[in-house]
């Protein structure tokens, strides 16, 4: 393959054909995590010879989407395997540098495509890191020992309390619009302006200065909290991690669990996980994700589910589709809409949210939740149409509800006869085919636990137009809802029988691979967010999208633009016209 | 010049240079507007031999931004010549079309910045649609007579109440996505999700499909208000327009004022109007727009006001602060800061603010407030660097107060010398001025009168951090505060003596030039608007950056690309990857 061909525009290292999203701690090139107690202490040591692609190094704490996918993955284990920590501080091992931030020679090489994506997958990280502190009240520190520029900042931002050592010349900048021509692209203008709330002039001075801002004007313009002599950094340090454990919130007593090694077989047309599988038409460019309700009932006790570890079903799933999203989302470019179909008794699902919901109270079941919260947020910021099939012997129940919820429009599937007048019997889906009718199922897990970014739940965002309309389907929860019933609720698009359901189905999905993607891309990205918006939404639609400009704009990314120049000792040219 | 050279990359129809703002309604050649009592009716009836640009017709109500200009000029008409109207209707003169939308060959020929600032405006026009009903209590009625596509059914959103014509083929529609490859660019994905909050799925459908919605079904997804069959449609919106004239809270009663011709002399580098100058530093690439204060105390009473009409001094100068900022926006793109500077005695324009705030209940001056709040909206969402610069004889107070709030940054020149201990003397300024030392001054307009498109006022936003910044800074309304007070308050961003100020600010703007303007344009975007999002901020936000973003791509503007191929017969030919 041609690097031109290649979907990401230039080669993976070590032969690599695809980007896996999967580690763990043995693997980690560039993190270690240091345990001690109830403090964590991360450290950055970024292995500038193990690049996800060829073609650069990994110089000064510099990143990429391999350095942020082992971040990733250990603030997962954070979550699950070190349940007792009450605090992490995030640190360097390298000599007065905190992080020179992405690597810039790997977004100027990058495709378009990659570096949307990479810095959508940098955001969720970091939103990670802030729903770490928010929600599981493990609190977050990151100690700055020298420059801290651009995305290295921006890491910073997205923690609790940040500290600056303060040498004369140890400084926080973002660098990137005077020395680049873009913009901070994983949350920097939003954290800067609406969580450390700086004056909008003082950010505009920050982020249009390279050296950026260091000292007492860091702490007196909010960019900083503390600034700390270098003789007393780590006494510092480790006084504010004491301070920060002794409040945190945190109640995981106990040992964790140990998150093992997906279950995973790539085969040309799928991906086959445990409980999951990945299907793909790529004449019709479609990926169908199928979930596979429980195999079993909800284990007897919560001990029961800390036992079954990552085998517990709620979490083996939220794992696997998370995968299964980034895995297409990264590797699979060509997709035009992701299907989501399951199978399984939509009561054992219901069962599983009532074990959850009885359980909410132990800090396992609630990081499962907090796992599930974030995996649907990762699948509504997926830009890719997203449909969901209700038919026959599925599970849409629950939790498993949020992804018709989740998507751009959903179809089920009416029985073609009358349904029986009792609900005793099995009805009929398709011909030939015994399954029970599809049903859906509503439970508490929609009305609160699972907020989008911009901080309503699906169905409130659904039914912004009549709040009634909520109240309506929140008093059908525990039911088995069949497809007219559904329709009525206003919780299916389409409620279809077996005599149009083909034909529909395959038009749908014929026309929507004909559109732009582009303008599905922006059509989505509106539509799926009505109504309020919160730091983190502003962050994927206020700045994420006008970044995303910049990246398709000459000024940066053409022969004379500013990141194709950068290094090069010319100047970049610009089309000083402004837009 | 050629084509290719002129900044809107095609011809100006008729042997014009540049666009003009300024219209009036005998020049009109698009609309026209109908006064009965209360009932304005508003007519487009597109010329399609008038358009804007040499290339194309506007066919079928289709418009360009000539078009919006004459709404724009027929809005502010309606607020000050006619405040005794208390509802409007707007229709259309065309058989069986309302309107086909912006216009596609002038989109498809027109350049980047073309397109991006032609929706800003349309999108400001809107907007000031909703405020007219909103803050002024006309109420706004549109009447579809047929199909409203697009652009066209976009400026129906902005009307209080749609009324559709039941005639089997009327239909409304946001054809972009599957025609053009784009998205509606006047707001229409929001208003649909975020104002008429049509339910997700349904507006999926709705954008997606071509022919668009009518009938029942328009009315049941909350695309329209009323479906009303062809023999009973001019009743039913005579009923409805003496409904809405009787709950409207207009209360303009009187004849209006007229809006007279601005008096304009345009100079090679620069304009000049009665209370504004602009002057162009073209090698620099500045422009400096310098305000005048008012040259005579404000008049004795609300019929005085009445009087003097258009030349009343804050209605003057806000008209010519709005035509300069249009003029540079649209005519001067090369521009890459905006300066501010004024000339004038800061108590006087406090009597004015005292005045307008003593006349609170007129419709005049409650008018000249909403306009003053729009023309600083405009500035807030002009996409060049703004800078204040306050030196010795300005007269920043008050509403004039909010250009150095809306700035991405201000300079205050401080006195040299110790300030005289008492207040009563002259201070000195710069060396040789005997002009008196710069101040600044809040008044009660600075606190509420003029919020932003999101909602805060400029203070508020800028004093997010901490709201006893703001509460310091209305405790000192009504005086005259020096730089040192106003750079201790927070209000400026640099108080700098004479000995550093030419250095600064040459710096200053040598910097602002060199940089990538679209980063520039990006990060004001963002750090401009520290804070919460409404509808009307998340369609500049959200929507537009989407936007703009599609404009830049090639399976909207390439050769193959959707808006190019339109109406040639040839299908659009798209790389499929999502990004």
């Amino acid at each position: 393959m041609s690097n031109a061909d290649h979907p990401h525009q230039r080669r993976l290292a070590d032969g690599r054909m695809q980007i896996d999203f999967q580690t763990e701690p043995a693997r980690y090139r560039h993190w270690q995590l240091h345990i001690d107690g109830e403090v964590a202490t991360l450290v950055m040591d970024v292995d500038e010879k193990a690049a996800l692609f060829e073609g650069y190094d990994l110089k000064l704490n510099s990143y990429d989407l391999g350095v942020d996918i082992e971040l990733a993955d250990v603030i997962e284990r954070l979550r699950f395997e070190h349940p007792q920590t009450r605090v992490v501080v995030l640190r360097s091992a390298k000599p007065r540098v905190f992080s020179a931030g992405a690597n810039i020679r790997m977004l100027a090489g990058a495709s378009h495509a990659h570096k949307v994506n990479f810095c959508k997958f940098t955001n969720e990280t970091r939103n990670g890191i802030e729903d770490l502190s928010e929600n599981s009240g493990l609190a977050t520190i990151c100690a700055i020992n020298g420059t801290a520029a651009g995305g290295g900042y921006e890491l910073a931002l997205a923690t609790d309390h940040i500290m600056l050592v303060d040498d004369g010349s140890a400084a926080v900048s973002l660098p990137e619009l005077p020395l680049l021509g873009v913009l901070p692209g994983t949350g920097g203008l939003t954290r800067v302006s609406d969580k450390r709330k700086v004056r909008r002039d003082h950010a505009d001075v920050f982020c249009t200065t390279e050296e950026g801002v260091k000292g007492k004007r860091a702490v007196e313009w909010r960019l900083v909290d503390d600034v700390v002599p270098g003789s007393k950094f780590d006494a510092a340090i480790a006084a504010r991690a004491k301070e920060f454990a002794a409040k945190s919130r945190r109640t995981g007593a106990g040992p964790g669990i140990k998150l093992a090694a997906l279950t995973r077989t790539f085969a040309p047309d799928g991906v086959e996980y445990g409980a999951v599988s990945v299907a793909f038409q790529r004449r019709e460019r479609i990926a169908t994700i199928t979930l596979r309700g429980p195999a079993v009932p909800p284990p007897a006790s919560a001990d029961a589910m800390v036992a079954l570890g990552a085998e517990f079903w709620p979490l083996k799933l939220a794992r696997e589709l998370d995968d299964a999203i980034l895995h297409i989302r990264l590797n699979e470019l060509d997709v035009a809409a992701i299907v989501f179909k399951s199978s399984g008794d939509p009561a054992q699902v219901l069962a599983y949210d009532q074990f959850l919901d009885a359980n909410k109270d132990h800090w396992l079941a609630r990081e499962i939740r907090l796992l599930w919260k974030r995996v649907l947020k990762r699948i509504d910021l997926t830009s890719r149409s997203l449909v969901t099939l209700i038919e026959p012997g599925s599970c849409f129940a629950g939790t498993l509800a949020e992804l018709p919820f989740a998507s751009d429009r959903s179809y089920m599937l009416a029985p073609s006869l009358p349904s029986p007048a009792s609900g005793g019997g099995l009805g009929r889906g398709r011909d030939g085919d015994n399954k029970p009718p599809a049903s859906i199922a509503l439970a508490d897990a929609n009305f609160g636990a699972y907020p989008m970014s911009h901080g309503l739940t699906r169905l409130q965002c659904r039914f912004l137009a009549n709040p009634a309309d909520l109240d309506a389907a929140k008093a059908e929860r525990g039911k088995m809802l069949d497809a007219e019933t559904a329709q009525r609720l206003g919780l299916v698009t389409f409620a279809l029988d077996d005599i149009d359901w083909d034909e529909e189905v395959r038009v749908f999905f014929e026309e929507r691979a004909s559109f732009s993607p582009d303008s599905l891309t922006g059509l989505e990205a509106n539509l799926r967010f009505a109504g309020p918006e919160t730091m983190e939404s502003k962050i994927f639609a206020r700045l994420t999208a006008w970044q995303n400009w910049i990246f398709q704009r000459s000024n940066a990314i053409g022969e004379e633009g500013a990141l194709k120049r950068y290094g090069t000792g010319q100047k970049p040219v610009f089309d000083t016209r402004r837009v």
